[in-house]
């Protein structure tokens, strides 16, 4: 899934630019493109699909080039991610209608990466023999609300399994105190949104949960017309995979990661996620020469030169056209800052035409 | 006079882009452009001559479109101001060897230009008629020690000019205790940089100050070929027309300058030259979105788009390169940034041959 439009991330993310295809973490290669690397340790690349947006799909391409054309799924329109996978599943059934799927993000930041191909290899074995979906389960740090809690059953799924448990319970997104209770409870885990299911079972999930949308995306197949693709998407309910099946089904179970997640959605989540200098700084991306700097985050184009003195505290980000510093205690005001820069650019556009 | 290579606003001001070719003071022009549009209202454009390094011609010609092969006079090498004046002077004369000649710096700010143009229209008109060397001279306000000071005779050289007084001493670059002095007797202005005078009294000054150079220099015409050139130079000695000249001549009268001067030689000048917002910020040059900001001042590319948040108090600039951020007063220290990014540019072009 790489159909994100977050500007959490402005101005190094915007609109056209997303989240996914730029390298957040320093790691020399865009969110996207460390997703398709991992996953093609798992199965051939030419069995990996991603599903998008119009607005990103030479985006896709250019990032990951060889892709052939079915690879690259657009949406017509932003649905969530119920018809998202319902779209993918369905052009994957055409060519294996017992294929293995694993459905996943492609921004999120993934450390121990042997790790991560053992669980999801593991996760595939299972859900070949079981009529499961197998869901992948990150111990939780803090009492996020932004998250999914997936409450576990205290008994191994299977016996030899310690990490796989049944989910009894799944909360989107809950309440602070809630939160908190459930962190205090050791029953829960966070979603980590990646899912493993055999096709069988997911389409029985949808059936049964999200009948509507069953109905008209698995009619999709490879040979489908934009026009009829449009009018599917434009009748189809906006939900996601989350509240639309994971909450309702009763064969979720969750396997416990061995390996370290973030979805990096804030600054301060990748400040937390990347490694920091003595003075806490985290120079993520781009040349800095830092001077009585501490406790900054940095991050622009890795071939950007920044020369920051007597700074404490401040996020400094920026592209070919804008740079913005910010505290670093003051992120949630980004947005405002991005809309009003957006307002001005608008303006000076439309002057010069 | 345009060869000046000062950095003190790198990353703006570079060696090969230095600050009579930028828009320091966000003007839309930049401070050699400003320059000439002045000289234009006094004299014809094809009368004003640009001495400057060969590194410099094209940005010259770029800058001032439409300028004659002959007006721009390139300096093989940097023997400070005596020999850039001379040679100018000596191609002015094989034009008209009773020119009448003001000798300006490219690089400075002048406010108030109809004043501005009524003195040194009123100092032409003096040396039309009198053998002097006319200086401006402007009001100091600080006992700033990187300044020439002019001492002034009590009573006016002429009875209806109030202020223009006979020069009695000149003083380069004093200790700041004799700036002090300087300022509290009330007999002293700072030399602007700007002199008038008639080529014969021009002439006469460098063959009784600086016999050496007026022997080589007066030599040069328009048909001097590169070669005789760089051998003029080559032997010709370095010093400042102010050390050559102004310091031992008799003759020099000041006109205390009715308009505004600064040379805005750095951060804190630009900065005390500019208007401020009610915030105290100074923003010259870029579109720069300021949230609880304060006594900052940023020059970046006119086109630049810049957010700051919870900054007080620094110098915020750039160019395509580089985005420097440092506290207003540690500008001092811009000379070492500078020089430890320009190791780094040079490693990385080394290792990418």
């Amino acid at each position: 899934m790489a159909g994100g439009f977050g500007t959490r991330f402005w101005p190094l993310s915007q609109q056209n630019n997303p989240k996914q295809f730029l390298d957040i973490l320093g790691s020399g290669e865009s969110m996207l493109q460390a997703t398709f690397r991992r996953f093609e340790q798992l199965c051939p690349r030419e069995n990996i699909f991603i599903v998008t947006g119009e607005l990103y799909a030479d985006k896709v391409r250019s990032q990951i080039p060889g892709l052939a054309r079915r690879q690259v799924l657009c949406e017509p329109t932003r649905r969530n991610t119920a018809p998202c996978v319902a779209y993918a599943a369905s052009i994957i059934a055409s060519i294996n209608p017992q294929a293995n799927i694993i459905v996943s993000p492609s921004d999120h930041a993934i450390f121990g990466e042997h790790r991560f191909l053992d669980d999801l290899g593991m996760a595939l074995k299972l859900v070949e023999s079981h009529d499961w979906i197998v869901t992948i389960g990150v111990e939780p740090t803090n009492p996020n609300t932004k998250y999914g809690y997936l409450q576990f059953s205290e008994k191994p799924s299977l016996p030899k399994m310690a990490n796989l448990h049944k989910v009894k319970t799944f909360t989107e997104k809950p309440p602070i105190e809630v939160a908190r209770q459930f962190i205090a409870s050791g029953e829960f885990l966070w979603n980590s949104g990646i899912f493993v299911w055999r096709m069988p079972v997911l389409r029985t999930a949808y059936e049964q949960y999200l009948p509507k949308i069953a109905d008209k995306f698995f009619t999709i197949t490879p040979a489908i017309t934009p026009a009829e693709l449009d009018n599917i998407y434009a009748h189809s309910e906006a939900i996601s995979i989350d509240f639309g099946i994971m909450e309702k089904a009763t064969n979720v179970h969750v396997m416990s990661a061995s390996f370290g997640w973030s979805d990096v959605e804030t600054w301060d989540s990748l400040y937390n996620t990347c490694s920091k200098d003595a003075n806490g700084n985290s120079f993520v991306n781009g040349n800095v020469f830092a001077y009585d700097t501490k406790n900054c985050v940095v991050n622009v184009s890795p071939n950007g030169i920044i020369v920051l003195q007597g700074l404490d505290g401040y996020i400094v980000t920026g592209n070919d056209e804008v740079v913005m510093i910010c505290k670093r205690d003051q992120e949630e005001r980004i947005v405002k800052f991005s809309s009003d820069v957006e307002l001005f650019q608008l303006k000076s556009f439309k002057s010069k035409k």
